[in-house]
């Protein structure tokens, strides 16, 4: 009988994390595929990510509404609350021989804390990373309830262990967004052409670009609007394009988002916001950028892969195990702009394999079609 | 300024854990202590344990109902996230500087997650502690999201450590309940003679009797109504008296109170069921039985402050750390009669301070009043 | 296309009330059956009452589980909110032509609150009849949302169409609890003779004996223990058989149950108590019984097609229209026992077909099959 | 002693319609106010229409976050779910002597049934009124739900009556927006001169201009995109200036916002999109502007006293009672257009008190610190 496995997405980033072992999965003799869809993926204001995934070919077999609005910690904690309201149902429905979470959000905790309580083998990636904010709390809060580690590297793979987990239930794979990052090619393949031509994408990106992804951090929450205000400063200083994606849906975006407006920079000439891209578009666009600003995660993780220029800013990624192409740097305008002009003017750094060799997807779906699934650790 | 210290009380056996604590912030110059009680706390079925705590003359500053009927992997999971949707009211409402936060339950992870998003110091006791079931899980996923660690021994702190927590954070304390403990004399005192007189005790606790505390392991909810009836045929055998506490509202109680209705134990002379005591009755009990029997924490960690003989079954307390007074025994009638039996037979254990020496309320209300409550880990 | 019809059922009488409608929407070419399940019918504590639908061959689509414990206003309240975090999920899943809601619980204003927001058309059994307590409110509150209308008998028609609702939209059908009445005979058919055997049923129904159903009144919650108290209070000085049922689900059961236990009642001989009976069960004992005593519904509507004395106690059916069996009284044991001894006395009344014909449920099955469904009233 | 009122505010056009009354509770001798704010009242999205009422002095004693973002029928049924979580610790928690709740939607219906479960005496506005899409029928439900029916006109109080409504609780008031109406002068007072300054208000409201406020109907929730745009085509084509509110945070609005983006209406030149105004403000704009265009109710109630002109377009206000100022129309570009130039040729309507003479609040406070308020109807 096959291995029932279902996947539980609920965050764009999430997707582009997930989606070759989404494939692997599906095309795997003794797997078979259950995927849960929520929160900011099914919301217009966040693109309706799950567009992507139909698109893409993907079965969506449950959706979940889940978010709260306000986007602030009541609402944060009280959404992790209806994840739990919901999950447990889908779970009893389906029952799944496992239940895939991942990475470090709240609405991950909730697939967490319910899968656990219903007695379902839970599988985590991305334990064992580190970074600052609640995230990396809820990321070894999650560990310890996960039955199945799929990490990136021997590193993680070290600290899972210090932290007591069995090296039996931990593999190395690599995240499966390197799987995709593999494959985008220099230059743009049709997949992105369409995307540009349908979406009349402003950017020539065979000129010098930014790519900038800044979120709230959710333990300086009422710093949002400051944190943004000083980075949007640098980049109008800079005068060069910049292609930027609105923060996610957490304790602080609103604020972040009002700040932009306040300082007009959607309208300025040189600026482009987006809601979404399609993970294949985005790592094309982290490629080819000049550098990446922010304190997205993809500024560490996936830049690393091509050796793009990152200048990451303030306590979120603080402590993320990195390659040689990241710059540190406060939440001040000036040191932000000095920053990237610096990485503007360094040759490109060299590719790393620190967060995967592109070939996570398999290797996940082989551990899952024969690793023990016993539900105690 | 005072500072603000909620603690969250969930479960009749979080109040003896907790109690002494209560009292030391209570009286405490530079503290102020605001209670939340909620789930089987205020049922009656468990014999809204809140009215003890109101008898001993705290006063309750919110209540919260979390718990959905059904006792099974489901209601559990929802449960925990009607607490997280309550939670964060509170804590809004109330402010506190830091919250407390007990042991391992569903209810307790609730409270732990609502404070983590609300960026409210997290304080947690019995970190570092282990076990079987989920509990242990849970447990280990409280300690990655708690703040401040107030542990029983030293080995606890080095388990946290050895996870990565800062020492700094960490301070071992005893456990609060012994403080209590050390306090039952032998003799009954007027509060248990109190208590006894009009509860119409039935047993007399100057021969010899057994005490019962056997719960559902979450991970093996199917075979609840099994296990229990083990226990019960050998204690049927033993022909002593015996005092037994109802399980609690975890996933597979029902079916454990059904067994023990079908067995028609209630009504067999010798056997006395019960819903509660006050923690000071249950230790008195505790420290005068011939043998604690069943799956309870307390067979292991207060037993060891008296050296009460403790046969505990199953793998619900699996690797709990313990003194020499416990045998270990699978779910078999016949060898868990003969457990008891050799038990009965052996001479008193010496006590041990394995799990504190009595002093742990003032302890941590002094450390309550003076650690840093920074948020960031 | 068959229309898809989905039944929610979450109290044991509404099982009785609507299970010769689940026949006829099973077996009619036109419909199609969904069957949702929750609330009390899947607590042990009110005898699993799903299991009796699923022994009568049904297939239960969906289960929901909404009531949060404590029994009391705030619990059900809160439980209607959970109900509709359920239900809406479930709707949009299945996408019925229309949604049965039976009666005038919390649970059947969650069903209609959520078809009425999901556009769903809604059918409503029992309108435009009156009672005391929160459920006749409820009642006529369901009926504004509802969209079909199927009533007992031509004055319940007549108060719809004096509220407002469009005679089109109402259907004279009778109750089809009147349906299994008309079919219970004078002698226990083999389906209650084997319900008697398996269960050691100890009442010989061919002798005098009474049938007790008494419930809280919500807006009397207060007074539920002193109400029941004063009940048994009689019942004891009666001294013949007497099978009762436990209450409800609702605030102030639990202080009932108490009331009855602190009186010792269950263990006095002659009385017996049940959580739940199949409805033919419970039908032929209200056929055979001396008199039905309480403030169940049944005591006036059910038992009419019988003329079986009824004594109906408290404000909980006040102005719900009756036959001539029915005699009323207050809470007060001296007055309940003199109603009981004068209807023992009385000979025995005869049938009304004021609550139905017993031919309800195929003419509501031919109703759905052709009526307009549009949500435009 | 005080009766204490709280009062449960869920939306920016609520407020407008109570405004007047919590003045006069607030300075009513024999009461006591308790302000509840939630739901669209307290998002950023909406304008966070809180502060008006913070700015206008009140104190806010709660906030329930209740939306579930989505703006589809499964967030509102859901979210009506997460209000009947919240609401009940708060009646809980204050225990006032009544509740009131206004006009017609989820939130609205939460606070009905909430306070009905609680036994606390529910007081409506707006009870038999008569409009189109689900707010009907959800406004019918509350009216059989309330024990208090303060009213606008003798025609709502008779229905009332023929619903069934004792005529003892129905006190006919007028509407208290009408207040805040009677008293906007034909200038602008330095309330609104001020409001215009402080948010370089663009449109000189001496001038002719239209005044637009359009929701999605529920019951029609897949055309709000359509019907939005028909109204926009309408307006360009006028080529005079346009002050627009964005629509509720219903299901469907967030398709009416992407076809106005789509449309690029925001950006042309004469168009003006606000999320919110004061009352006071909105009200100004109501006397001043040439015709008001759309389906609020604005368009039928308010407008009738000032005898402004209203084009009212599809079924969301169909039957509602309307002085001679109003048009019907349904959703063709070509129609509205024509209507509304109809109505710039009309002299102007003259006012009438259909909908309230402009003193309810006092009346209001009055009834409420004398009626009765016996939760038995």
């Amino acid at each position: 009988m096959k291995r029932k496995i279902m996947v539980v997405i609920i965050n764009r980033a999430n997707y582009a994390r997930i989606k070759s072992v989404l494939i692997a999965i599906k095309n795997h003799k003794d797997l078979e595929l259950r995927i849960v869809v929520g929160a900011s993926m099914l919301l217009p204001r966040f693109g309706e990510a799950v567009n992507i995934m139909l698109k893409d070919g993907f079965v969506i077999d449950e959706e979940i509404r889940i978010t709260l609005e306000g986007e602030n910690p009541i609402t944060m904690a009280k959404s992790t609350g209806i994840g739990l309201l919901e999950l447990p149902t889908l779970l009893d429905n389906h029952r799944p021989d496992a239940v895939i979470t991942i990475a470090d959000r709240y609405e991950t905790l909730a697939t967490a804390v319910a899968a656990s309580y219903m007695n379902i083998p839970l599988v985590h990636t991305q334990g064992g990373e580190t970074s600052g904010s609640i995230d990396h709390n809820v990321r070894n809060a999650i560990t310890k309830l996960a039955h199945i580690h799929l990490v990136t590297n021997a590193k993680c793979a070290s600290r899972l262990k210090k932290m007591g987990e069995n090296p039996k239930r931990i593999f190395i794979t690599g995240c499966p967004s390197m799987d995709i990052a593999s494959k985008v090619g220099s230059q743009p393949d049709s997949y992105i052409k369409d995307y540009i031509k349908n979406h009349n994408f402003p950017v020539d990106t065979n000129q010098p670009f930014l790519l900038v992804v800044q979120h709230p951090v959710t333990t300086e929450y009422q710093d949002a609007s400051f944190q943004i205000g000083e980075t949007m400063k640098a980049l109008i200083k800079l005068k060069m394009p910049v292609i930027a994606l609105y923060p996610n849906v957490d304790a602080g975006s609103y604020h972040m988002v009002k700040k932009i407006q306040h300082l007009g920079v959607e309208k300025l000439p040189l600026f482009y916001f987006y809601k979404n891209f399609p993970p294949e578009v985005f790592l094309a666009l982290l490629k080819k950028c000049s550098c990446i600003v922010g304190n997205s995660s993809a500024g560490i993780r996936e830049s690393s892969f091509y050796g793009t220029p990152s200048v990451t800013i303030g306590s979120r990624q603080r402590t993320r195990d990195r390659a040689g192409n990241v710059t540190e740097v406060g939440h001040s305008a000036g040191a932000i702009q000095k920053a990237i002009q610096k990485q503007l003017g360094h040759v490109r750094y060299s590719p790393s394999h620190l967060y995967g060799d592109g070939k996570a997807g398999k290797r996940i779906a082989e551990i899952l079609s024969k690793c023990s699934l016993d539900i105690v650790k």
